[in-house]
């Protein structure tokens, strides 16, 4: 395969992706409109790392644990910030 | 649904994510030994504006465009890592 075809893969994989994480998303807004009922925190550590955990288990590779979970740390900051009812009016 | 059941269905999506993100993962470290051969740079910007531009028009939402490409910039630096040899002896 050349360059060209990786990277058409890759733009269906990318497609895949971004509907999994639309829909962690929408659950992460879910969980935040509960947890806003009975005043629960939005940043929960305990529950970030049962995360970091459970991705770094299920890796296959060739990634590392260490970049595996470096690009759920950027998942979490983004999920936590859609928890925020202050960031809904974020138009950037 | 309880807060917990939308946390069953997240380690079910991250499952997906984990698979999909080490696909991805897969087809960069083909395209860095395709570049590799032609000496060709391992940074593209111009294709990484491609990406960006891919995955917000392939976003639904809830994420905002900001928030999928800051999730993607991540996943694009770890990806120029693993296409970097002297990032394979990393064991962080």
């Amino acid at each position: 395969m050349e360059i060209a075809d990786w990277r058409k893969k890759i733009d269906e994989l990318d497609e895949q992706i971004v509907a999994l994480l639309s829909a962690r998303a929408a659950a992460a807004v879910a969980i935040g409109q509960l947890k806003s009922k009975t005043a629960a925190p939005i940043y929960e550590p305990q529950r970030e790392q049962i995360v970091f955990d459970h991705v770094r288990e299920a890796n296959p590779g060739p990634l590392s644990g260490a970049q595996l979970q470096d690009v759920y740390e950027r998942i979490m900051d983004v999920m936590r910030a859609l928890q925020r009812p202050v960031s809904n009016t974020d138009s950037k």
